[in-house]
């Protein structure tokens, strides 16, 4: 770990100040690690498109809710547009032996072409759910939609959706219903283009005003 | 890494159907490792307030937005009330030397008493911020609010801020501007009570559909 000994202040002015590809290195990266999945969906035509999402957000676990933004419509059509067709969509970790694979679905494919045929990836239709999911993905869960909110400041779209099927192994799972990810190697990106792998530190007790939280077994 | 040879399926019915702490567990896990914080703030009467929030999402970089989930206001009050009527709040990545102490930030400590005190984390002002930022971070972003979107779904709150400062040391910053948070040890915690340290895996350059990604020295 570096040592950190000093905190350098960086004023938005100086920040808005940078060339636009360093600041977008910069902002996407400052508000942590993320939990990127692959979202995959199929439009009206039957063509399956999958492209790598980053902003995943847990909402709520009852009703079970995830919810991610997508980019403003010019920019990432394709994801939201089939969401809104047929509210069908699956959200699959990433892990590192198709990392590349994964992170080759943010190029911009024309439409009628499905990314999984040109990065090498496997779609699978189950549970008789209509959009697919990763073969290859060790964690898959599928979602309708339950809103998509316009973000008018910048002209993104938070989507939520209901879950509705989970695929697992369930020797991932912890006693208490924890998924334990690391032990699948889900991966966290970071920025634009950075790939992480995690390794458990600790888990505590809820927390309590008048004592310390203990620690629970975690590894 | 764990072996997957068996995806079993968990139904939406199945999962209703568990315990309410095994399922909150199962679903604020499934939908990967999240960037988790302290959020520090302080009210009208001057108390600071500090509370560890997980579902934090990078909306923006230009203009530089942050948002996230603060929980219903029964059940968790006093950040977003601190924001409503102040605008300022910060943002603090937490490290695995404080991880206990952030930790214990979720137990509900009462209105007039400080989450620092309690907690034994110390409060820095500085940039002339009205917030509070948490001096053992070594990731600080201030920022004022842009939104609050309500979820009627299931009664949360979008939190949306623009970042106005960031306090971080130049050496954890990349040549092109990502910020390599493995280096200072940034956290990140899966489900509820669960944290992780993080390591660098691959960076890949802007993918395009002619041909596969180039990767990029990260560690």
């Amino acid at each position: 770990m570096l040592v950190v000994n000093f905190m350098k202040h960086f004023s938005l002015d100086e920040i808005a100040s940078w060339d636009r590809f360093y600041r977008a290195n910069f902002i996407n990266s400052l508000s942590g690690f993320k939990p990127v999945s692959l979202i995959a969906t199929k439009n009206t035509a039957g063509i399956a498109n999958l492209a790598i999402f980053s902003n995943i957000m847990h909402i709520g676990a009852d009703p079970a809710l995830v919810g991610f933004i997508n980019r403003p419509k010019d920019a990432a059509p394709h994801t939201i547009e089939n969401i809104e067709q047929t509210g069908s969509y699956t959200i699959n970790h990433i892990h590192p032996s198709f990392v590349s694979a994964a992170h080759q679905t943010s190029a911009k494919y024309d439409l009628e072409i499905s990314e999984f045929e040109k990065v090498g990836l496997h779609a699978e239709y189950k549970a008789d759910f209509p959009a697919p999911f990763v073969m290859e993905s060790h964690v898959q869960y599928a979602l309708e939609l339950s809103e998509i909110i316009p973000i008018k400041r910048n002209n993104t779209y938070l989507v939520i959706g209901e879950i509705k099927h989970v695929f697992i192994d369930p020797n991932v799972i912890e006693n208490d219903g924890l998924i334990n990810l690391s032990k699948v190697e889900s991966m966290v990106s970071l920025g634009i283009d950075a790939y992480c792998s995690t390794s458990p530190v600790a888990r505590f007790q809820y927390a309590k005003p008048d004592k310390d939280s203990a620690m629970i077994r975690f590894e």
